[in-house]
């Protein structure tokens, strides 16, 4: 499989991040590698939202306010089903639907879900591959005081406010990645993981057996584009979790969390003074202004990780 | 089950019929018994046209002028799903799909076709209730000169062009009837066969085994409104399907083909000078207008056939 960029990816961030990308290397040149510890089964279907919201940006599909489903959806089927179910916490679009009712279709009839987001993207004219970390079922679950949640009704439901006690990737220790992922990783010029959720967005597909120690082997650059800026998180719950799993939450603690693999971060303008503790990691760093605030700001953002990959 | 009329029901003609006789009787008082011959799977979904047809108009959210669907509704969905399968000849709007996706979802988890039917009606607000035939799985097949068609790509796909050569209800030998069928058919006051296509729209109600039965057995008045006017067919392929299966395309047809069972036989004024002949069979006959052309036609012809079957 022809790839130059292999880029792990979990939802809105890595969005947000390949909108970039794709005006500054060929679209045909991406490889994303997926999360899948968010999928969930609502009203029958299979929902892959991680990976949906990748298909959907890279089709120019995608709505850029809300960061998830179709822009200029709409939600007639969900109004409708709610008054079957009364389950409507989950937006499911009209045209989004369409995605998980094929995908689910071919699930059932026995295809895995690589060759089924294959498909899905083809249809959607993406000329970039995207796969998922597994073909296996692997499930986030959050530990909260009260009771152990399912990644979406801990996300989506409640609304990311419990306080989390753990995460599990449920599955994952007998997962293998999907086909083509390691092949990507070891044969890439350079992997890419996206401004992403360390935890949960990116923490799955390590999780899955192998995917860290590709990224360790592999003679490609790696390098992370921190998500967290000046101890906060962009966007999410990124800062809380990793806090409360005994991380920093800053730039230095995701360097921690990679730094087995990591050979470059990019850390924000804000960030500097970060510099000195992340390369005592023996963690190059980039410094650089990583607040995709607008499209021009998403390209400059992924020319300079290009340029700090390239050799 | 307390229920004072059973009506044995197809899609359009059946619902034409419905709207009438719930102007003419509490809602409450009736239960339907469905055609499920023509459900099929289409996107890994489990669609129960006739059913719904029945449910929609007996909630008031049928379309009138289609006859089929839900009024107003969209098809962006299925639009997409297009882009998908190149399948989407078989129109299902946004808010009609919620109902295959509830329907499909309870249908795996192993629930019998006749409680998610009920659960349909019920959040639906429908006070009638809705019996499909039977929950076992029986399909209506159409042998043309060319090929073996499921009945949907015959009757939307195809548009019903094709010769008839010989139909088949597969899977009828091995019903049984749903719970509830046979003891409506038994208890009510009046069983009327709504003027649905006597071949594939009651034809399969009464190919699962035991209903003919019954209904020669119940001592309720058993009246057929005939779909076939001045010998050609209100709407759909019916006439053409008698002839291509040797039967007189008539009234006179119909009530031979239900002469087992039939009490009385609610025919046109186009049609009085077939009355003889019915009677000759043992089947009284009642003229009237027959022609649903209006809301005010479809209340007097439910009141002329509830007339009828008076003790």
């Amino acid at each position: 499989m022809p790839c130059r960029f292999a880029v792990l990816a979990g939802g809105i961030g890595a969005s947000r991040f390949l909108q970039g990308l794709i005006r500054a290397v060929p679209a045909a040149d991406i490889t994303v590698v997926g999360n899948t510890g968010d999928d969930f089964e609502l009203h029958g279907l299979s929902v892959s939202p991680d990976l949906d919201t990748v298909t959907y940006t890279l089709a120019g599909w995608a709505d850029p306010e809300r960061g998830w489903g179709i822009a200029g959806d709409t939600f007639r089927c969900l109004e409708t089903l709610g008054k079957f179910t009364g389950q409507t916490w989950f937006q499911l679009g009209d045209r989004d639907l369409a995605t998980h009712i094929y995908r689910s279709s071919l699930l059932r009839g026995g295809f895995p879900l690589s060759e089924v987001t294959a498909r899905i993207v083809r249809a959607l004219g993406v000329q970039s591959s995207i796969l998922p970390m597994s073909d296996q079922r692997v499930r986030t679950w959050i530990e909260t005081p009260a009771e152990r949640l399912d990644f979406q009704t801990y996300f989506v439901k409640h609304k990311a406010q419990d306080e989390i006690r753990g995460i599990e990737f449920v599955g994952a220790d007998n997962a293998t990645p999907a086909p083509g992922v390691l092949e990507v990783i070891a044969a890439a010029e350079a992997v890419i993981l996206a401004p992403s959720n360390p935890i949960i967005s990116i923490g799955p597909i390590l999780a899955v057996p192998g995917v860290r120690e590709a990224l360790a082997e592999t003679s490609a650059q790696v390098a992370a584009v921190t998500p967290i800026v000046a101890g906060r998180a962009l966007k999410g719950p990124a800062a809380r979790m990793m806090e409360a799993l005994g991380h920093e939450s800053s730039a230095l603690g995701v360097a921690r969390i990679y730094r087995d693999f990591l050979d470059v971060l990019i850390l924000d303008e804000q960030d500097r003074h970060l510099t000195p503790s992340i390369e005592n990691l023996g963690v190059r760093t980039v410094v650089t202004n990583t607040i995709m605030s607008d499209l021009a700001r998403k390209e400059s953002l992924a020319r300079a990780v290009l340029e700090a990959v390239a050799r």
